[in-house]
């Protein structure tokens, strides 16, 4: 884990090798001290190395020739782990020869064998995939489950809360975040009996040792607040999260593109945005995926750092460099410590919970 | 339910009783031959009528004094059903008085008393709340339940897909809408049991009889893609669709807020929004919720719309005019008559579902 080597998965996303290996590169020189294990095809990787010989130097190459599709079973996909620059870049972890690894494949397929290979660490029942998204503050919002779990119980949504708010502390500097739970109401009747009860554990953490506990819990928050950017780390089930998720990116390029139609719909409005131009350069540059790049899989025995497909080498870099922080201020250690500061009320399985928190869910 | 005739909650909402009275004067200048009772404060009433002297003659005023808060519990506000503006409004549908009440008070009170009152309509198990989003297309896409159910099973969701077509068809006109459930991926394998179960069901209907059927059903969709205005109905529980609703609005605000901050940041782009205004303009009249307004209660003996609380006269105007049209074209029957076409199979209950359908769900 302290070796401060970044596993890249060379063959996956949409743009393929030459894209990663410059994204790795610009982030190499962003963070100096780090090397690579460049996982693909040896032929093309040291082609695209060709264009960056500082980084060349400090790479090192693991032929590969078998890829994981981007529409291929992750049931399927496992199987081939051992053949495939997905599967050995995540080995890579396992092994102990890399720190991180960073994929710009297959999400489900990259999770399944990060989960079966690197396994959930002590304390943590399920991982989760957690991303950044754009607010209207400076800082990025912290958002989990976006999909690894269809489904979240009271215990599981704890156990978020503590890996989002340990993400965000590295990620975005914050000593203590904000958390809040993603609900349909800020009431604290609303929602289902899993949120009032993950809502009643954390806030009883919360309430029982000022300033011990590295989050502070903020009770629900709605799905219109996300992006406002006044809540640091928002947590929900993966289902609902990926609904969010997905909500936000499809209603953002639904409003640029209205706002494209209007501006290209007569001579004047042309002129307009061409003197605008900056302006909307400002938007475009603030709404840019590849400037949030970066999903992790939180609660592995390493780190594990999902690049959109269709990242440019900028959002790889971004990708690349959140895997870098993450090494170096060791998220599975401050996880495990913000774990045992939690205490076991807020971890106490379900199963107890549920007949001493009956009733009380609402009124905590 | 045949008479012409709207009950309006004069009280509700944020800007009371003048905005209430001028939007149901605005729709009566475009819905010809109807009539409206008034329910509020007879004096403001009648002071709100002076100006719409053609108005004051289709009303009658049913005064009150007592009106249900925005932050209510819904459990109390039903308590207070016969004395307030918002429970004699929809108590006068329930008695004939009316056929549709318009409400721009609190949700959560109006669904309550609405379901008490008004009772579900043979074949409907639950109501949902169904509201219209703006796409890239002229028309609107048909959202429900947006909240009025945190949870649903198959044969809820079955019942929803129907009721949101029959809404569909009246309010956009087509004859036979596309309709998909929302999910977290399109692969048949993907989300909850539930949603697979449903799936199959309106895949088994939709292929049964060709043509028959008022709907066609098109698999699931997700939440990036709601505002496409590919497919015009999308249907999902209420919990996931009050997610997927904000987060399109709140990121809808974030991306104009951004804009707004993009464009006042120089005197050059200040220069250029004055330049483009007329596109930006456009912008505004399609994103505006005014042109949107008026979510529906649907699956009960009558028909209930809500009026956003921060609606204008011109979205008061709108959601009237929806009460309106379903009406005349009497979406009770249509969705009665839509239930029988749809056949036992795909409304059966769950328990049966169950077992007949383990392990179909996936390959159906």
């Amino acid at each position: 884990m302290n070796l401060p080597r970044i596993a890249i998965d060379a063959m996956g996303g949409d743009e393929g090798v030459r894209v990663m290996v410059e994204g790795a590169a610009m982030a190499r020189r962003q963070h100096d001290g780090f090397n690579f294990l460049l996982v693909g095809d040896r032929e093309r990787i040291e082609r695209a190395l060709e264009n960056h010989p500082g980084m060349a130097g400090a790479s090192e190459i693991l032929h590969c020739e078998d890829v994981i599709s981007g529409d291929e079973q992750p049931s399927k996909a496992i199987r081939r782990a051992k053949t495939t620059s997905m599967g050995l870049a995540v080995n890579a972890v396992k092994e102990g020869k890399a720190g991180a690894a960073v994929s710009a494949g297959n999400t489900g397929a990259l999770m399944a064998m990060s989960k079966i290979a690197l396994r959930t660490m002590p304390g943590i029942d399920r991982p989760a995939l957690a991303a950044l998204l754009p607010t209207l503050e400076p800082h990025d919002v912290v958002m989990l489950d976006l999909g690894a779990n269809t489904e979240a119980d009271a215990r599981n949504l704890v156990q978020f809360a503590v890996m989002g708010a340990a993400y965000s502390r590295i990620v975005n500097g914050f000593e203590k975040p904000t958390v809040r739970l993603l609900n349909i109401g800020t009431e604290e009747i609303k929602g289902t009996e899993a949120l009032r009860d993950a809502a009643a554990r954390l806030s009883e953490a919360s309430a029982r040792e000022e300033g011990a506990l590295a989050l502070q819990f903020d009770g629900f928050v709605e799905s219109d607040k996300i992006n406002r950017g006044e809540t640091h780390v928002v947590v929900t089930d993966g289902f609902s999260g990926n609904i969010a998720l997905k909500a936000i990116e499809g209603s953002a390029r639904f409003v640029t593109d209205l706002l494209r139609q209007a501006f290209t719909s007569s001579l004047r409005s042309k002129i307009g945005f061409l003197v605008s131009r900056p302006a909307t350069e400002l938007l475009r540059h603030h709404l840019d995926p590849n400037n949030h790049n970066g999903a992790v899989f939180l609660g592995l025995n390493g780190v594990v750092v999902k690049s959109h497909g269709s990242a440019t080498a900028k959002g790889v870099a971004h990708a690349v460099n959140v895997a870098a922080r993450l090494l170096e201020d060791d998220l599975t250690q401050r996880i495990a410590q913000d774990l045992a500061e939690l205490g076991e009320d807020a971890l106490r399985n379900n199963a107890a919970a549920g007949s001493a928190s009956n009733g009380d869910g609402a009124s905590a």
